[in-house]
This record gives C-alpha cells, structure tokens and sequence, in this order.
C-alpha cells in the first residue's frame, strides 16, 4: 500500500514498526560504504597480472622507444593507438596522460583561464563572467571544477536521453557560456545513454563563445555490467563533420578497467587541439608515466581483449546492483516514495525520494552507519533544489554488506517519508 | 699555448689544422645526444627489480590501506614518512605526487594565478604585473613556467656561493616580486651547492609581497657522484625559524633515483600551506598513483639504502663526468678560450666560452651531429645577455660516445674562437 493512500493511524503503526527496526539496524554499529564510485577488492584482484607484466629491462622498450626514460609527452605511441582504438578516433587525436583523468580535465579547464583555449580571444581569467553547463543530476567533481574557478553554474535537466537540448540550444546563445559538462555514456549518476538525437544536437550546436568548451567525459565508454558492450559514436568525428572540429575535449581512463589509483587517462582532441595543447602540457611536464602506459598496453591489448576482462567486472558488478535494484523493487515501490531506474552500465543508482527527504534520508543513514554520497551533491553548488536526489554507489561492498546497508538505506528512507506524512 | 697570444699566422695555422678535424669529424655522421639531463641505459637497468616489487594482491595494502584503490591525495602515509627522512622535514610537511615534481611546481604558481597562495591578496592573475627572481645561470624549465604565466624575469648573477644575496635582497623590496627559483643542491647547470650563509640569508628574506613563493627544487639532494653524501639543511625549518614559515614550497623526486618517466615526486611545505595547497589539488584530484608510490618505498626502503643506490648511480656517472672535464682540462684549458667548474653531484657541467660564442659553437655541434641543451636555455627568455654559457649533459650517451661527443665539442669551441679571433 502506497505511504499516501494510509490513514494517520495507518502511518503511525508504520512509523513505529520502521523507527523500531532502524533502532535495531543503529544498534549493529556498522561502518559501511555506498558514497564513491570505488571498485571492490575483488575487481582489483581480477587484474592482478598487471603488476607484474613488465619485469625486465627489455620488456620496457617499445617501438625502439625505452619508456623508462623521459619524454614523449603526449604518450607511448602504442597507447594512443590503444585509446583511439577503444574512443573510436584516431591516434594522433589522443593524449595518453597519468592516473587521472580528471587532472587532465582540470588541466583543459585551468588553461583555459591562464592562457585561452585554441580560439580564446583572452583567457577566461579576464573575463568578467564565465558560465558552464551542468546537466543535472550530474558528477560533483565536474561542477566542483567550475567553482572551484569561480564560473556561474548553470543548471540543465536531464531527460531521459540526455540533457535538456531545447535549455541547452537556448543557454548557448549566451557568449559568456563557456561550455558543457557531460557523461555521455552511462551518465553519471543516472546510468542513461545520450541518444543519437541528442548527440547530434549536441555536435551541431552553434555557441555564440567561438571557445565553448565541450568537455565529454567518456568515463564509462566501455563499462557494461548487464549485457553486451553498447557501441558509441565517436564525438569527435561527429563535432567535425558538423563544422565544430575544434569544440570538444573526451575524456576516458583505466582507473575502473585496471586500478581506480594506478590506471592510465586520455584525453582526445582534434589534432589542432592536441597541438595547442600539448605546447602547453610541455610547460609543466616533461612526460607522464609511460611505464605504467606500457603496462596498460601489454595487459589490455586491445579494444576486444579489454571487453572480455569487463565481462569479468561485470560478473562481479552485476549482483551488487541487483542486490540494491530488487531490494528497492521489492521494498520501497509498493510505498510510492520513491523513483529510481535500472542501468545496464557505470557506477551508480540514481534515486529520487518525495521532494526534500534526501537530507534527511542520508541523515539518518549516517546515523545508522551507513555513508552514501552527500545530499545534493549531484546538483551545482551541491544543492538540490527539490532535495530529493539520492546517489547510491554499491561497488565497493561486498554482496552480504551491500545487503545490509540497502537495507539500511530503505529503512531511512522509509522512516524519512513517514515523518513527513505525520507532520503535515 | 692560449689562443689570445697567438699570431695572426698562428691562428690561422691552428684555424687550418681544427677546420680539416671538424670535417673529418662531420664525415662521421654522428648522431650524439648531450643535451638533457637523462640518465644513461645503464641507471635505469640498476633498478629493475623495482618493476617486480609488488607482484600479488596483498604486497599492495600497506598500513591497512588498499594502494590500488582510489583516495589518499597526499599519497601514503609511508611515501611521506619516506619523503620526510630524505629531505628531513616532517611526514605531514610532505606531499607525495605523481611521475614529475615539475608538475607540483606548475601546479603551484597555476595556483597562484587562478586562486592565490595562502597570503595572497588576490589571485595573481588580477595583478598588472607579477615578477619573478631567477638566478642565472638556471634551470630553462623552471624559467619557462613563469614565462608561461606572462611574469616578468628578473635575472640574479650566480655566484660561487649560490645567488648574488645582495641582488635578492634589494629585488625583494619590490612587492611586483612574487618568488624565486632555487636549485640549492649541485644547482642545474653549475653545480653549486649553495652556502650556509646564503641559504640563511635566504630563510630570513623580508619581502614587500606577503605572498612571495620560494621555489626550492632540491632536486639533486642525494645526488652526488663524487664522495660522500653532503647533509643539507632542512630549509622548511630554518624558514619557520626566521619567521617566514609559509615561503618556501620544496619540490624533490625519485626520477634520478630509480626511474626518470615513472619515479614519484614530492612537495613539502608547512602545515599551513598543505593544508591551503590540498584544498586546492583535491579538485584536480582524487589521488596520484599510490602503487607506484609503495612500489618505490618498499624497493627505496629509507635514506641510508637509497644512498647507497646513488653510490651505484654514482659509480656509474663519475666516469662521465671525469670523461667531460679531464677533455676539457687538457683541451681548452691550455687554449683560454673557456672556464668551468668540476662538480661533486648533479646532472650537468657549465662551461662559459669567452663572450659571443656560445651560439655559433653549438650550431657548429649540431652541423657535427652532438645535439647541446640551446644556447641561452640557462638564462630568462633564452637569451644569455653575454652568449657564452652553454650546459653539458653527459648523463645520456655511453663513455666511449661520450668520448666522441665531447672531441667533436671542444673542436667546434675551437673553431668557434679561432673565427672570432681571426675575424677582428
């Protein structure tokens, strides 16, 4: 029976029935963790042969090249081809960077304000205004970036098959809008696929900033974990047949392929991007660590090869979103108090409770020893203007632990929705 | 006999004799490479039971902590521990990084420029003008980061005992003075190790800008090759000491201790600036590669193993070095036609020519095959107001290349001088 359709006495015998069961869920003191994207210990023992792949001195040359050395700035020549092979670009458009995925984005976005991007009349950082898409529920690091630089975050809703374009086309008209942040593949936290339509708007957009900056963030490009690798269009092919070569900057890394610590990023550009910018890498690094590249390139392979080991991940994966999916299926939709989806791929649930229980709905699971990611973290600024947003990431747990602490989760949320039924 | 007090005759007997050598050296095709500060083959096969280190699953948790897994931005607990002893600071003083200490420096004066440092008024990038001091002859990369930024250098003459103090210490008056490079240790290009009485002066610098950014890129602190270790001061102490706790930011790396493009970098600063400076790189990352980070304490263990690993680098680099000088000083020596020093650590010999010929001996190298670091690259936007520094880098090229090499560069310095000479 839906929460809504009970009478008081109804809700009160619930209220209590709930508060008794999170008392004894409090009562267990638990320590656990469902905030961060993390894999868990058994996706990085998968992977274990990657240590130790390169062990001798011979087995660091490649292409007459030692990358125990400096340079290369741009990477090993094997490992953009690695990366255009998975991206579906060319190796000569990719950039084969450290650990992290996201310096390289903070990197593109910190040089736009020091020095300009390639079509920049000025730097951004003598601008009096910037203003950056944020398509939302979103990843907080992305809008963390833009306000960490001080940029006016504007938000855009997400559909069901990418951000809102008609708010999007309308927004662009604006020359202080800078750019857009997106998780094309698997969105993060929603687990939705752009649609081709909306790839297309998206490639054929006319900004009034000849520098809008469309930071594409492939960062689960090939992280399926129920069903077959869904193929995507290359963006950068499809920004350049629409007369827009120069607007996107992709992102992609190992870090959920390999180790989330210890993988290799990329960042893919058109080759007068990549000459631009790498004039600029130049400046603060003489090369990234082609040691751990090369031990990328001879563990993964290739594009096929990689995808038979996320066949591995998603085995290990695919039970933990069930354990949270069915559990909030069996749980919490005959209650009415909450919407969520089932992804196929990436790393999160996206919830969404009856307006303004997310505070409180994590509140009380922190209660219970339960951490997720904060309220409104998905939204600009981390606020949620509906407070009702909740990002569930169940990798890191093993099985039995996710199993409790979603039960956790849906007693509070429970427990959440009826204290507001009673107060009103 | 010196060249200077040669006939005309003389010199161009001598002029005759160096031409037919430089053409018979030409004719070799050489393909040489001195011109940057890479270890040789033979040092990074000394280390390749690195590569191994961590081979299973649980060689990577160390302090109960998953190294393959993300988090930890200001790296191990144990990378800081081993950090600390080596430059003989405190463990939290300690910021372990990724692959490049150039990188942390960047990042640094980015930050200045985008955020400020802890007492800045305003981010640098809203200042008309921001200057920085660089002592010369100094590092071409190091100089390339301000000039990047668009700051003004202000040269400072080298002297034996490090930068000319009485320069620094008027220049400071300045508040457009926003910093100075430091390579206190075996400073690039001359090795000179700079003198208490220097370091002191420096520690008690009182500059007009409260936010002036001492540089110190310790980067050779381990790194003799000729005798024993040297000690030297802790300068993150002997700053709190005088009072100026929060200017210094100290940068160091294991690139010339195990590997040049995979080793770990490092930046130590007071509390205080830590604690400012994480605030900041928590938004470009979540956290550097702690698996190489452990792969390097477990194989580097502690200061006093890792000193007798550069005893093996050593062993490995005295021969070059003696190889470059005992050339020159039974060579040019006698001819006075150049001057420098014999360094006890380091990766490089300075050598000035008489004034003028630094360029045109170095085009006669490249005409000859040996690639040299550029002339002027010692000096603020590449020009050395007297063209006659050039740096040797013998790290590279095997000796009997080595050999070569420096033939074919103490007959192009001939050269060059018997022009000169015979052209006034």
């Amino acid at each position: 029976m839906e929460y809504i359709s009970m009478t008081k006495d109804q809700l009160q015998a619930e209220h209590e029935k709930v508060s008794k069961a999170f008392e004894a869920l409090k009562a267990k003191n638990l320590k656990l963790d469902m905030s961060r994207g993390k894999p868990g210990k058994a996706q990085l023992d998968l992977v274990s042969d990657i240590l130790t792949v390169l062990a001798k001195p011979e087995d660091c040359v490649v292409d007459g090249l030692d990358a125990r050395n400096y340079g290369e700035l741009a990477g090993l020549k094997c490992a953009r081809e690695y990366f255009a092979e998975v991206l579906g670009c060319k190796p000569e458009e990719c950039f084969a960077g450290g650990n992290a995925s996201l310096t390289l984005m903070y990197d593109t976005i910190s040089k736009a304000y020091t020095h300009g991007l390639l079509h920049s009349e000025k730097p951004w950082a003598k601008l009096d205004k910037v203003k950056f898409l944020c398509p939302s529920p979103g990843y907080d690091r992305h809008f963390k970036i833009s306000q960490s630089f001080g940029m006016e975050l504007i938000t855009i809703a997400m559909t069901e098959t990418g951000p809102d374009m008609d708010a999007v086309e309308e927004a662009v008209k604006d020359p202080a809008v800078k750019g857009m942040w997106c998780v094309p593949k698997y969105s993060n936290p929603e687990g939705i696929i752009y649609s081709a339509e909306t790839i297309d708007r998206i490639a054929h957009l006319k900004p009034a900033a000849s520098d809008f900056l469309l930071m594409w963030d492939n960062a689960y490009c090939v992280h399926e974990f129920d069903g077959d690798y869904v193929p995507f269009p290359d963006m950068l092919s499809l920004c350049r047949e629409a007369g827009n070569p120069d607007m996107v900057f992709e992102y992609a890394s190992t870090s959920k392929i390999t180790l989330p610590g210890a993988g290799v990023s990329v960042m893919a550009a058109s080759v007068d991007n990549m000459k631009y910018m790498t004039g600029l890498l130049g400046i603060q690094s003489i090369s990234y660590d082609k040691v751990n590249q090369l031990r990328h390139v001879k563990y993964l392979q290739n594009k096929a090869h990689t995808l038979e080991l996320m066949k591995k991940h998603a085995a290990i994966m695919k039970p933990k979103f069930d354990a949270v999916v069915n559990t909030l299926d069996k749980e919490i939709a005959p209650l009415g108090i909450a919407t969520w989806k089932r992804p196929k791929g990436g790393y999160f649930v996206s919830l969404d409770t009856m307006d303004g229980l997310a505070k409180r709905t994590l509140a009380l699971c922190k209660e219970a020893g339960v951490v997720m990611t904060g309220a409104g973290a998905t939204f600009p600024y981390g606020v949620d203007p509906r407070d009702r947003n909740i990002r569930i990431a169940p990798s890191l747990p093993p099985v039995e632990e996710l199993e409790t602490a979603i039960d956790v989760f849906c007693t509070c949320l429970k427990l959440a929705a009826l204290e507001k039924l009673l107060a009103v």
